[in-house]
């Protein structure tokens, strides 16, 4: 089975050159030269174009930016739909919209093409060790096919419900994380204000119900002012957006998404938009005059 | 050692008893007659007033709804102050605003009597089990004297700094349960909403960076609809409201705790006020016009 890959980018590249040590054969293509030539030194081939990508595979996997990269990649001029196949399967894992998963596959359908929503939880040291958690939206006979290749980039691949519903388990999934930094970062400044040592109310809370992996793996990071990504706050900006846009076309509400996602865009705004998201505590440090340290 | 216990409700009644099957004496009072009786049978004396629990102990500890009952029951008319003797200590294990703790303390000294601030965390069952999580403001001096009592009653039991600091922690740790619970509820109907089986979402996601006790403990009862306190939302925003007065009087903003509690009082207008603070989530349903549920 010929596996063709697009996207290199930070996630992209170790989940591509762990196909290629598992022994898949990969046609793979990115607007990145580098990115590219690192991967075919790995023993993939170049395809010019997403289309001829698609020419040439079985399966398609995109690992891009946003919505409109997926649009134009599999639907665009010179894309994946130019060179597909009936029976190709597209396994977009990406993290983008819902509703742009339910389009694109919509689209895709009409060529014969089934597309999965498979987007990744993690972030890169993850990607690089294949131990990914995946959500998957799509068919369970297509979840069927890829389940294997999908299992050498994660640990744990879940089928969840239909096309689109990958992307909404991560959305969902990004709210809670976003819910639980602000949370933390609010009780920590409080705290702080108030006096009393952060490290140790995190001490001192952190094996009842207020414990979370959040806290466990931001805290001591906020403790010593230690922003360094992990996962960007711009990037948690767009999974925000994202949610907030798919709750408003199924009328339902984010007070606290809406929220958090207003102090990431000051932070963005400030030139904090490449910290980890767990710099989100500096909305606070700055709103409140202090710096939460130990 | 003979010690004063003030407060025999939902939490303080099996407080106490933990303390007399440890072996120590009490001395007890409460407006409930019943609740009284029951922790005599259990081998305490029953005190006619405050002033007169005060007068017969070396340690007085407090367990009361919220900051006047406290500044009542200490500082008012046949309060404990008109009883105590030089070198008692007050232990106020409510949970009550740390502005308030600092001024009862202040007036205590006065009359060389030192205060702790106490509060605890873990509810009901571990109020009964004897492993409540307690935080603790005060002299280091103190609270060594104390400690073995405060162990009876609690399976973590942490000095967190002086005066105050015990009720700062119990809001820090109540602004994250609040942030996680809303974030939990927020993901869950979103995606409910959007036709993916929340169940499936809960276990896709649970083991990584959303995870937290409040999902583990909170999501099955969620799916369920069960909304059976536990801690009760009318509870919950006596302490938000404690944590946001507080963050006003030090000027730290609050907007994830503002964000909860009114959901929780449109909540506890609807009647909701007795359900577990999980039930937070019913909020976003009547929002959305769905349930969550498996």
């Amino acid at each position: 089975m010929k596996i063709g890959f697009i996207g290199l980018g930070i996630m992209g590249k170790p989940m591509a050159k762990n196909l290629l040590k598992a022994g898949y054969s990969l046609v793979v293509n990115d607007i990145n030269k580098e990115a590219v030539a690192e991967v075919v030194a790995s023993g993939a081939t170049e395809a010019a174009s997403a289309k001829e990508v698609a020419q040439q595979s079985d399966v398609v996997i995109t690992m891009l930016p946003n919505s409109p990269h997926v649009q134009t990649v599999v639907l665009g001029e010179g894309g994946v739909i130019e060179g597909a196949k009936e029976g190709l399967i597209v396994v977009d894992m990406s993290s983008i919209s819902p509703i742009v998963s339910r389009e694109v596959a919509a689209e895709l359908v009409k060529k014969g093409v089934v597309m999965l929503d498979a987007p990744v939880s993690g972030g890169e040291p993850k990607a690089i060790d294949g131990t990914l958690a995946i959500m998957v939206g799509g068919p369970g006979e297509t979840f069927k096919v890829v389940e294997p290749i999908l299992q050498v980039m994660g640990s744990s691949v879940t089928l969840v419900g239909e096309i689109g519903s990958g992307n909404t388990t991560k959305l969902a999934n990004q709210i809670m994380v976003a819910a639980n930094i602000a949370g933390m970062s609010e009780a920590l400044v409080l705290a702080t204000k108030a006096n009393v040592d952060p490290e140790k109310v995190f001490k001192a809370i952190r094996g009842g119900l207020a414990g979370s992996t959040v806290l466990d793996a931001k805290a001591p990071l906020v403790l010593e002012g230690n922003f360094k990504p992990g996962f960007r706050i711009d990037l948690h900006i767009k999974d925000l957006q994202n949610a907030i846009d798919t709750a408003s076309s199924v009328k339902t509400p984010t007070p606290i998404s809406n929220s958090v996602i207003e102090m990431m865009r000051a932070l963005s705004s400030d030139g904090k938009g490449s910290d980890d998201h767990g710099g989100l505590v500096q909305w606070y440090e700055k709103e409140a005059g202090i710096k939460v340290r130990k």
